[in-house]
């Protein structure tokens, strides 16, 4: 895979040391996170609006009611930009001036349009349902001709994009290494459950391996 | 505390139900927040960045190196846009269609400008090191005249704000309720510890108490 030209969009200026531009890196970030924030303009005010996506290849995949505002903004083909950000951790310097977050995030950009067929919307509510949790598209009871009418779904090409990371314990300055001040990192980690089983569901219905699973993974 | 006037800019219209406008909910949401996301436009591009924030009263605080970019951008006044998201869960319907994410997430506007004196500067330090974790500001080693000096806090007043909250479990259509599809939410929440010692620390600086406090208080 390619690296992501470095332009003066998306080139990372402050610690440049903390910039990536190749697409491994990347996507796996875009992947990891569950939710992103897209940015947008409007009579030259700046909106940022939180929504979930997901990623098919090279187009980051949006989707919601098609009377959603923001997803007519990014069909019409206005320049929008979208941010992944994950926080693994707060960086405890033994001065306030070193205190850091230990983070990873991307920052992309591109011009949606509106995917129009229906056999591309329904394979881009798999990948939105496959994200949420792997294995529940099969269960699920898939959409029907009018659930799949009133949702629109738009594809964002990555036209441009960087990655930013920080990782590591603190960085202090030589002369602070001896104060008495404990120094680390506190590792952040999102996790999951235990699930809340729905009121209304018959007593007959179980907790399928899917999900069990899913929980397993993400509280190791 | 009065509530944030409802404008075509802050309204919500998607699910206006989910909707809030008064402080405590929008204040509660923007302190447990550790990061935002910034939304700025330049030459017509919008760009989305994470960072970490602040709130002093009705005002909310960044800040970075006198370099940044994105602190110089807010601090000449520009048109801002300030967004908070917590992800508390994964909402798994019965249909595909109803799956959700639970969240709360706050949309703000605002004008930033540069915190002049050194006095603030230094208020607003501690108020960032407090966030990290209480208990901090006291312990670690306080900015010098120097570090204070390479050091912008813009501060941007909350013009405009509004809430978005999705609690609860899913809402599925009445003719679905009987399927043999499990049906409940997967809770999210952000896990700390446990601590990774700084390698270079020495062996008589123990763990402070405000630490173990802390991260008891996350791992509940």
């Amino acid at each position: 895979m390619s690296d992501f030209e470095k332009t003066e969009q998306n080139t990372v200026i402050r610690v440049p040391d903390r910039g990536a531009y190749d697409r491994k890196t990347i996507y796996q970030i875009i992947d990891e996170a569950l939710i992103c924030h897209v940015g947008l303009v409007q009579h030259e005010q700046p909106f940022v609006i939180p929504t979930l996506h997901a990623r098919h290849d090279d187009h980051i995949l949006l989707h919601g009611a098609t009377t959603s505002r923001l997803i007519k903004h990014v069909q019409a083909g206005n320049a929008v930009c979208l941010t992944m950000t994950l926080v693994d951790g707060i960086v405890l310097a033994r001065s306030v001036f070193h205190h850091s977050i230990n983070y990873r995030s991307v920052v992309l950009f591109g011009h949606g349009s509106l995917v129009e067929s229906d056999q591309e919307k329904l394979h881009a509510l798999q990948c939105f349902t496959e994200r949420l949790i792997p294995g529940r598209w099969q269960d699920a009871r898939q959409p029907n001709q009018k659930e799949l009418k009133a949702t629109s779904v738009v594809s964002v090409p990555i036209d441009s994009a960087s990655a930013k990371v920080r990782v590591g314990p603190a960085v202090d300055d030589e002369e602070d290494l001896q104060l008495p001040v404990w120094a680390g990192v506190l590792p952040i980690r999102q996790q999951i459950g235990p699930p809340q089983r729905d009121p209304e569901l018959p007593a007959a219905v179980s907790q399928p391996e899917y999900i069990k699973n899913y929980i397993k993974s993400r509280s190791g």
